[in-house]
């Protein structure tokens, strides 16, 4: 428990006139259960005995914008914290009470209250789940274009709030570029509508502000006609760096297919769609990838070693790697107008060609498709084995790269086994996404391992020339590098911090605030 | 002359010891000449005898960081203001030194320090000239892919400060789409090179911020490759309403042509192309859209009348545009690879067709294209015969637009003779870009007039649920809109400026602060 400032019994109260019962929770269950969010370090320390790592005094469950504002006003009279909670999928510990205070769950304010087909915008409350949002808008033909892994636990405001990126985001863009206004109340309860043609610069600040700002409750978002065509090629290429090339010379030609990704050799091995249960041309395609038939087996055999040897991964993955024939998975997906649709995968193709790939069965593309949302969801088994698993989202120039994809590596393979893949690209970069498996060597280290490796590998993609986050946000996680990156620049949030929330109520300890 | 605040001797000696004589001047033929940009108001008051409009007191012309920092630390200790000056093209007066001090002409920096064509990036000091830019980009088989209509006299950091939009920025967004970092002086003498990736809330701030908070000294910018198609296509739609839902189709579709324009009856007869230099079947497709073979000489009278007759503006706007034969021209240009271009231009080509526009000869794109910069230097010649011209560009979601395009023609129409076009369409909404000409009844009575014109056209706009600028800035021109239409928004930005320019040397009285 880190709890140091706990809400007095007369905030107590005064929070308590504010909700009905059933919204206003003190109770040690809920404490206990918003006490994380999914950052990967808390649910180590879960398993190491730390069950309230960031305990909050109360939760509530707000309906309305009224009762914000006015649970705004109490705070600032007694001095507590309030943390915006949206689906609690994040996994930087932006969502966690550092200090005490109260979490703000968002999650009844979720409803579409307009939907234009004019100008193809809705407004949305923030408080929505992703998939119920884009449930909402397929019924109408429609779509927002956004597809996080977490779409399914995760809401509409913690996009917002931390410059989230979709599985498309090549087409679409990051969630900031389809908000076309926000609705905001600062910490000092006011309510602003802040829009994009007429207040740029504000909407900018407030957007990845991480609820230090005060809260998002609601948005008007671009959407998108729900494509006629969707198409998905993919290719085995040879290595990432010829992927790599390949994803530049696409990007850069000024196409933005839906889909991109590119998968380093062991995440290939390991994102591979399981044999078992698809059509056998699929079958074939994924055995040509790895090792001639291995396949769903190989898979559990490297996971269940890693699991059992930690100490040894940096061998252990480097002798799998040899065993495996070599090459990389390459998923294109477009969509849209077919006639460009098909334009579009013409290019792609030949620039992958160019690029030492060759075809594989469509059905692989179409299978990473229905599978899309797998990995969020693959965590748990892996904590319970007594191991852990994180996610790293750097970006870089497309000419550091490479040297940010090997000094990462690097850096963590000494103690983890370490997959990546490619997928959000740019004409001038791209990220990289990082996955990591290790385990402490014995039950009260992994904790300390885990901070290491973070340590080891933020530095060397700082050392490499990377920006340390590129849709996950900052939380806790990753404040001190932030500070770090930013130097000087921190006086611009800091101004930002004093006219929105003169008060310093707003989720503390975020983005180094 | 406005002036108020003269530089002390003192402050003069100290700021004359920085730079050699050839490169700082208190001549009156330079104070003359850097007392006003474009903005047409102080273009009228010339010719009212106001030679002097914002006269500054010394101008100085710097070729390095050090001097820039040199200049600032003097500023603060003598207290004077220091005006960014770089083209010298706005049309907001966002460039002048509106209560004295020193105009800093940044075009001495001009230089493309590196260009790295694996990013596809640029690193290009801010005050080069864009065609200079353009033209170098492009003989090494590059582009930047902006092409506002000042191109030949306008710089980066004057495109940086305002936000602008050039004419293919359907395919390669707003300037703030291209730009990768800054580096930026600010009004402390600080210099910070601030990122994309890293930055983005800090980028967002100095972007569009019109010099009052410091220096923009240069930036890395996005490049394209030279595109190895470029096609157009032109139409004839029989109104703005069905030209929009054109528009509005294609950009809804996901498309982004580089060209999409779209001008009203009377800017479709004024700015088509001239008939007496143009192949026949130009000529043809020309006259069919303005009266059956009237062409330039109609245009000729159409203006000539205009000058003659104010006041009655307003009815012969309507008995020209009675006579005319109704239509609106629109152009569609596409460029990329060949077979994306021809899958984009056949899409376009069927939606227009469905909103009743009938295709016109290739050749009246392709002319629109050779004469693109043309309308920056059409002015004088309006100016010189007592009359004036000016621009006024807004933008509003599309279910605003027709109301915006109605109510501000109409603010204007009494007074003056208005054209419009509307070319930065988005899946939201879309920019208009009026046109107005106009004079007053006597010598001094057109700067009265303009002014009443602004606010009548301004407020209309703000009404009807526009944005009050899309790409031209604020300056002074706008200044008190922006204060209303942002309202406790410009807290904001007084709190970046208290970060930036707690000393308020920087640009004052521009973007209301």
């Amino acid at each position: 428990m880190n709890q140091q400032a706990a809400i007095t019994s007369a905030a107590q109260r005064a929070i308590a006139a504010l909700f009905p019962s059933d919204r206003i929770s003190a109770d040690l269950p809920d404490r206990i259960a918003y006490s994380r969010d999914l950052w990967p370090r808390t649910l180590i320390g879960l398993r190491e005995g730390q069950h309230r790592p960031f305990e909050p005094d109360t939760v509530v469950w707000p309906v309305s914008l009224d009762e914000l504002r006015a649970l705004i006003e109490v705070s600032i009279e007694h001095r507590f914290a309030l943390i915006p909670f949206g689906g609690g999928s994040g996994v930087c510990g932006g969502a966690v009470a550092q200090n005490g205070g109260v979490i703000v769950d968002l999650k009844r304010l979720d409803q579409i209250t307009q939907l234009c087909d004019v100008n193809l915008l809705a407004d949305v409350q923030a408080g929505i789940i992703g998939q119920t949002l884009e449930d909402q808008l397929n019924v109408r033909g429609l779509t927002l274009g956004h597809f996080p892994s977490s779409i399914r636990c995760s809401t509409l405001g913690g996009w917002l709030a931390t410059r989230s990126a979709g599985q498309c985001s090549s087409r679409y863009g990051k969630i900031e570029d389809m908000v076309d206004s926000v609705g905001f109340i600062d910490g000092t309860a006011r309510y602003r509508r802040v829009d994009r043609a007429n207040n740029r610069q504000q909407l900018e600040a407030i957007i990845g502000s991480e609820g230090v700002f005060g809260f998002i409750t609601d948005a008007t978002m671009r959407l998108a006609h729900l494509p006629q065509t969707r198409m998905f090629l993919a290719y085995r290429v040879p290595s990432v760096e010829r992927g790599c090339e390949a994803l530049r010379r696409i990007l850069q030609a000024g196409l933005r297919p839906a889909v991109l990704r590119l998968y380093d050799e062991l995440d290939t091995l390991l994102s591979s769609p399981a044999g078992d249960r698809s059509p056998s041309a699929l079958s074939r395609a994924t055995h040509a990838l790895t090792h001639g038939g291995a396949g769903k087996a190989l898979q559990n055999r490297l996971l269940s070693t890693a699991l059992r040897k930690a100490g040894n991964l940096s061998r252990i993955g480097a002798n799998l790697a040899d065993r495996l024939r070599r090459g990389c998975l390459m998923i294109v997906g477009v969509e849209g107008d077919r006639a460009l649709a098909e334009a579009e995968a013409a290019y792609c193709h030949e620039q992958i060609i160019c690029c030492e790939g060759d075809r594989l069965d469509d059905e692989i593309g179409i299978s990473w498709f229905e599978n899309r949302y797998g990995v969020s969801f693959k965590m748990s088994p892996l904590f319970m084995a007594n191991a852990f698993v994180d996610t790293m989202e750097v970006a870089a120039p497309w000419h550091k790269l490479m040297r940010v994809y090997r000094d990462v590596h690097q850096a963590l393979s000494a103690d983890a086994l370490v997959l990546a893949h490619f997928s959000h690209a740019y004409t001038d970069g791209c990220s990289i996404y990082f996955t990591f498996v290790s385990r402490g060597s014995d039950r009260t280290g992994a904790q300390a391992l885990y901070d290491r490796l973070w340590q080891s590998a933020l530095a060397a993609a700082d050392t490499a020339g990377a920006a340390v986050s590129h849709h996950h946000g900052i939380g806790l996680a990753k404040a001190e590098f932030m500070k770090a990156e930013h130097g000087h620049g921190m006086t611009t949030l800091r101004a930002l911090k004093t006219v929105f929330d003169p008060h310093g109520i707003m989720n503390p300890g975020k983005l180094g605030l």
